[in-house]
């Protein structure tokens, strides 16, 4: 029996075609499936809190080797729907690009390596297990999403050697960036409350104000650290002060402020709470206010060291593009975030320029490129 | 000629059914015009603005002494009319107290200062001049008060030696207090401005919130002075700080802060905009933001030294009171600011509890008091 390769720009096409906006399924999963499942590949629903995720494995549970793709099939809303000049779920294709909302980020990107697995296992069946683990919830809150899909798999005994995230990485150009890590981010919602009073007879309140303009003055002025090996130096920001007391003869009662931290592998969200607390608790005792800080970590910095998974990855790179890519841990987040509790994760997609832009495009040239760098990629993986 | 003396509370309580709210003269300054005319005091209007105000003066212009009154008829807003327990202007008379808006603030100081000199010019004529400077614009912006009177004042060559400001100045017990000078107060609105950015990149912005909270730091921390001899030390109070920004990942371009500052004789209202000013300036070099200042200074701090004329109306109220009152310069401002860039001003007058407030009320006893305090600093000053 031939096998008829998969062409990813028309299954790309099929995808964009699919209204997937988060948290709808939008028939996208649906579309992978059956290509999926016509070549091999066992395929089951991780489905949680009305988000649909696919699991699909070729090979055996426990084989010898296993290589995992993780990517999304939602995509965010169409935002100004009359600016858009194409229709945004049509993948209209013209110039060499294909339109369409999801044609960056990341149906193509799905579409690129699930054409490349069922082309791999049918001409080169290997020693080993393929694994595509496809959520519907990356662009939401991925509460349901990519978690979803691991916790299903922790619970039946399945897992992933090394992980591969199709997100888009490329700033400029096809093959310029991977991404080996990410930064960790953290909120903090601080209030100081002190005791309300006329501005006349300060002596009989306590201002709150005096208290958080030094606490911000010292944590803006701190140097969390100088970088690391593959991190930039962590970064925090003071993003806004509210009181909001419009008499100015009033001492206010309290005063809120936020902070974002973007911080890399020296630091946790539990060692800068840490910290923070320890922050705000010795102004509270310097200057007599009450403190109280609430955290949101949206996710822990992470690195996989450089090693075989991302020399694998880079010369794959190197082979299909004439490019050796930049090794960085740059950007938001993704849900690399979630797999690197797992296994070795690293992303590769192609270059992200209209990602989440009214008139999303991607370069029909690349979708095949991407296409031949995973298939590459499993090749290497499988011989090595 | 007989004359009969003229009964101050009677006065008050005719001032008090004149519905004066500012700017609104209501008849009062009318009432008292009848009344001085009719004792030989010549009387014109300083009008200015909408605003009536009477000048009025027994003796001739250019006399050796000159003695003055300084008061308001014009009270503030009723509020809550439901939750009078009288009507406003009713002047009721129940339990030893009159009722009604203006009962201590201050138709009964005019009442009483009018009286007192209507009595004495009538029954000791002085070899000088009597003086009463009324406004129907104390309450309101001030602007075509007290201010016109003495514009007015100067245009016609007409002065006061010395002037007592008829304000209810007691806090507790009818005597215990005398204001010889009031703090300065000074509101400074400060704008720093860097560049707007995201959060995840701030090599890219300039966030002025650091640049703010060391600015508010420093400031509040200043210790602007320990005091003089007549005043308690200055004090400075940053009472709001605004972002308005909600988004964590975003660096905002501006933040907003007020300041208030309660100053004493050491300073000036351009001194504190010349110190605000340089800190702001250290601020900006050092942090690389744009500032902006505004200030509006509400009143200079001024001090009458304590002297002849002091000692003169100390010795008047131990006489009628028995108790010594005590030379402060606590409190909020009064139209003293405008009339000590004239010639000394104290301000002596009833126990002003219920001033602004629902059910205003003042004791009938305590406005013969202070027509008969008032009486003896005239005797007294034109003894002297």
């Amino acid at each position: 029996m031939t096998h008829t390769p998969i062409d990813p720009a028309e299954l790309t096409a099929a995808l964009i075609r699919c209204p997937s906006v988060t948290p709808e399924e939008g028939g996208a999963l649906g579309v992978l499936e059956d290509v999926l499942s016509a070549a091999g590949f066992a395929c089951w629903r991780a489905d949680r809190g009305g988000i649909a995720n696919l699991y699909a494995r070729w090979g055996d549970k426990g084989a010898p080797r296993s290589f995992g793709f993780n990517g999304h099939t939602d995509v965010v809303p169409l935002g100004d729907e009359a600016a858009w000049s194409v229709a945004p779920f049509g993948a209209e294709v013209k110039d060499g690009m294909m339109w369409g909302r999801g044609a960056t980020d990341m149906k193509s990107g799905v579409a690129a390596f699930a054409a490349a697995a069922v082309d791999f296992v049918q001409q080169t069946p290997p020693d080993g297990a393929v694994i595509l683990a496809i959520t519907g919830d990356e662009e939401g809150d991925a509460l349901d999403g990519t978690t979803a899909i691991l916790d299903w798999m922790q619970e039946k005994g399945e897992a992933m050697d090394v992980c591969l995230v199709g997100e888009p990485t490329c700033p400029e150009e096809m093959g310029d960036m991977i991404k080996i890590g990410r930064r960790g981010s953290l909120s903090a919602w601080i209030t100081i409350t002190g005791k309300q009073g006329h501005s006349a007879y300060p002596h009989r309140a306590i201002n709150p104000l005096p208290a958080m303009a030094r606490l911000v003055d010292r944590i803006s002025a701190h140097t969390l650290d100088e970088g690391t090996d593959h991190f930039d130096p962590s970064t925090l920001a003071v993003v806004t002060i509210d009181t909001g007391n419009a008499a100015t003869n009033v001492i206010p009662a309290a005063v809120r402020a936020t902070v974002n931290i973007r911080y890399n592998d020296i630091h946790s969200g539990d060692s800068l709470t840490e910290w923070l607390q320890g922050q705000l608790d010795a102004i509270c005792q310097e200057m007599g206010v009450n403190g109280a800080l609430e955290v949101k970590n949206s996710g822990e910095a992470f690195l996989t060291p450089p090693g075989n998974f991302s020399d694998l990855i880079v010369r794959a790179v190197e082979a299909e593009t004439g490019r050796t890519p930049v090794l960085s841990t740059s950007g938001g987040t993704s849900d690399a975030r979630f797999v690197k509790d797992h296994c070795p994760v690293v992303e590769c997609g192609l270059v992200g320029k209209t990602m989440h832009q009214v008139d999303e495009n991607v370069s029909i040239e690349q979708i095949h490129q991407l296409k031949a760098i995973y298939g590459r990629i499993l090749r290497d993986y499988f011989a090595g």
